[in-house]
């Protein structure tokens, strides 16, 4: 029943520059000048310019790009893509005609085209945007509710991996996905990735065990890597893992950085750094399902301080011409949310016991978005943060979304070939993923944007949906009594308004009709974990 | 299987007052004086006197004597117990013989006696004292595990329904009971008790319902009592209870005031409460398995202060001449455990999702023993408080014990009767007390007196057991992995100290062994939920 994205996608943009622009057929403004005659809206509309290969292009040119439609005008960073070829992107967010100059040191004038914005490809609704202080919207004003996972390598996997961890994708119903850029070096993560970010050549990797392969993190010895000079490759590839995403309608939460490494890429100087930013944001930018990132647990990676993060957030702000989602993402001690570059909270849970049961804290303390990235992983694992249950998965999510938050899914079951879901994608065997499909498609059919805690008993969790514009809407009423199981549960509401009760199993996934009522009344629980009471007001 | 204990012990125990007494045969010191010759040690001597019985002879008169051995002079007030009859308890806590003087102020001269106190019987060891700062023993020195439920009045319910609940109890494995010497007003508590604490009449209960049952608490109108006049009756009926209780060693926890009320027993004066407290420091202390909570949720008895507490405390510690334990139970705020008079936490949990987990927390912060006498209820009702699973409870229980505490348990499944254990006792409907029983088996199995938290991995409970000294038994470890599912653990001890190390399975109630190890070794697990890990120094 899936249809071979992985394929398709690999196909549509493997292979020769004229296959790794986004948009076809090709125009050419001058010899050596390529680009597309027509784009749609939010695709990408990809400039390549012929130059000089001597010496050492990554750092010794710059190329720009900038793009003039009625509504507006953008400014692009260009990027070197290898074999004399200089790439400048542009994604488009209005239909129309546009017009571009791509400017570079090496090129005596600047070069001139112009093209044309077709509307949206189906689909396709724009880069997401914080909505209404703690929610998200795309661009074009559909509601997002991030129900997301990990896999955080999934796309340095074979190709055949990832076009199974695509059809995973697509029939779990996640529309969200973090992952990392640089490959990992951790426990289950010890082989060699399909490729690497720098020329050069990788530590002895057969040395490894699982006894010794904490000795080598962090660790720069037996790498021999320029930093200088990147491997497009790697970078290509990552694209068209992104696009495939995007075409499933899926977000890609770009990781930047991590701790997890044993090629020194987690411990780069200064310029080496912000060489790495630099080209990141000019290849990724003009993706509309791109999100960053800025780090997996970056409190952990010991050599960084908060200036380096704050010059990184920068390099984002100034290079990403379309604003996207900005976080970073903890271990132990939470990044500053409050900092006006990070769009959203990116939460790692910082306690053993209780983690989504904080979210309305947390969006309190903060105003944004909370987003818990990681809230444990369904699975048996040794690790504490890898075994819970596929209910206490599920738990989580509702008692975070009742809360307004976003709480996101993970996956670590031991696996003969040692491949799990948490890093290497694959298939799902755990049981929360289809649940967390039914607690989307209970969001989807919410009215307004996103839920907000309502007052309630202190033994339940309340929420009510909320509009764009802040407004509660009091027609409807979601509670959640998560690991207790009332046989009952007595509510009042005024004699003239009457709400149709359903109950809705959140585990075994149904939802039932429990009748009309008005003013004091009690609907009738199985006395079993994991129940919802949704109230809506009937139409009469 | 079960005995008939309620039936033996109300034929011992109900009667007149040659029964009343705890030790046979009588002596008689003089016309109108009555007293045991011999006793045996813990156990109690009961003095009788008859005196007047014009006027208020709870209020008018006062009885007191003085118990001599070579051991220890014990000074104890007597108490009208109705129908002339004055009487003077003494526990003794030594063998040999005893003198005592009774005086009173109805007596020309003092009422002398002599008996012997006997070794004590066989299953009495005494009252129950703090060891080791966070445990508790009995006098003898036998280590004493609190794990005890909650009934709040299950002695105040018909015979039938008390002798099945001692039944229960029996084979329970309890070894603490807590509930009221006042009965209760609350739902599924709207029926009278058997007996009221004074004279009077109460109000008329057929009015309440279970929705208007809320206005009526704290309420006294259409009560008539005199607060002057306690009815003895009430108050012998619960001293057979508690010798029953003693019988199957299990220490009784009075509820001494509780805010549950209808008849205005919790909005006396000073000087009725006072009247009240030296009445039950009289009857009750001489019961060598009596503990004093001097309140349930004494924070919701809003007419109470503070120095109203420090009042009833003093009076325990002065009219108390046996030192029994002393605590006071929350609602919300703990009580300040800090206080010299109590000596041990009687905690109430302040969140709805951690209880268990904050036990260390609380060992530091007051450097008593942690009792948690309510971490929510196993059951089905409408209260979050009572409504969670035998697992959760399980798992509370596993992680408070291995915190170094003393969880405690409780039920609450709906019931066509109404006859919920908490209140009322009955029979057990859960599932989690046979692995509580199962949990006290391995604690006594334990060496030492208690168990003390020890450094660990962020994502396990780990403990070793404590010696009186205070001393860590470091031959004795238990890992308790909660609701994760670890496949395996690894554990580092030096190579020459071999472990037996065996999987606790706490809810299926296993104990697997599985090898003898040392230096750096793993242990299979199975996988799932509420696993624990025991690795004691193998005999070699």
């Amino acid at each position: 029943m899936m249809e071979n994205i992985a394929e398709k996608s690999l196909e549509r943009s493997s292979g020769e520059i004229r296959k790794m622009s986004f948009a076809e057929p090709h125009e050419r403004s001058s010899a050596g000048v390529h680009f597309a005659s027509q784009v749609p809206k939010w695709d990408i509309q990809e400039v390549a310019v012929c130059g000089p290969r001597e010496g050492n292009p990554f750092t010794e040119h710059r190329i720009r790009g900038c793009f003039y439609g009625k509504n507006e005008t953008v400014e692009a960073e260009g990027f070197y893509d290898g074999e004399g070829r200089y790439l400048v992107r542009f994604m488009p967010s209005f239909e129309g005609e546009y017009r571009f100059e791509i400017r570079a040191d090496f090129l005596k004038e600047a070069e001139r085209g112009s093209f044309r914005v077709l509307p949206a490809e189906a689909g396709n609704h724009g880069p997401v945007r914080v909505a209404d202080t703690w929610h998200f919207a795309f661009e074009d004003g559909t509601p997002y509710y991030p129900v997301g996972t990990t896999c955080y390598v999934w796309e340095l996997q074979d190709d055949s991996r990832i076009e199974e961890t695509l059809a995973s994708l697509k029939e779990s119903g996640f529309n969200k996905i973090r992952f990392c850029i640089f490959p990992k070096h951790y426990d289950y993560n010890l082989k060699e990735p399909r490729s690497y970010p720098y020329e050069g050549t990788p530590m002895d990797s057969s040395v490894l065990t699982k006894e010794n392969f904490w000795q080598y993190a962090g660790k720069t010895e037996g790498n021999h890597w320029d930093f200088t000079r990147f491997n497009p490759a790697h970078f290509r590839h990552i694209e068209r893992c992104v696009a495939a995403l995007g075409r499933l309608g899926i977000e890609a939460d770009l990781i930047v950085m991590h701790p997890y490494d044993r090629w020194g890429f987690s411990g780069m100087t200064k310029e080496q750094d912000d060489l790495y930013w630099n080209y990141v944001a000019a290849r990724f930018s003009a993706f509309h399902n791109v999100w960053w990132s800025l780090a997996n647990e970056y409190d952990l990676l010991k050599k960084k301080t908060t200036e380096d993060w704050e010059r990184y957030a920068q390099i984002l702000c100034e290079k990403d011409p379309y604003l996207h989602l900005r976080s970073i993402h903890n271990c132990a001690s939470f990044y500053d949310y409050s900092r006006p570059w990070v769009t959203h909270c990116s939460i790692q849970r910082q306690e053993l016991y209780r983690s989504a049961e904080l979210t309305d804290e947390w969006r309190e303390r903060y105003r944004k978005p909370v987003v818990l990235d990681e809230i444990a992983y369904e699975g048996n694992i040794q690790y504490g943060w890898g075994n819970i249950t596929g209910e206490e998965m599920v738990r989580r999510f509702w008692e975070a979304a009742c809360r307004g938050g976003y709480p996101q899914h993970g996956e670590t079951f031991l696996n003969p070939d040692e491949v799990l879901w948490w890093s290497h994608g694959g298939t799902l065997h755990g049981e929360s993923w289809k649940r967390v499909r039914f607690l989307r498609s209970i969001l989807e059919e919410t009215p307004g944007c996103g839920l907000a805690p309502r007052r309630r008993e202190w033994d339940e969790v309340c929420c009510v949906p909320q509009r764009e514009t802040g407004e509660r809407i009091c027609s409807y009423y979601l509670f959640y009594y998560s690991f207790m199981r009332p046989s009952f549960r007595d509510f009042y509401f005024d004699e003239d308004t009457p709400f149709e009760a359903e109950v809705i199993d959140t585990w075994n996934m149904t939802v039932e009709k429990k009748g009309v009522f008005s003013g004091h009344f009690r609907v009738e629980l199985p006395g079993r974990q994991y129940m919802a009471v949704r109230l809506r007001k009937a139409e009469l």
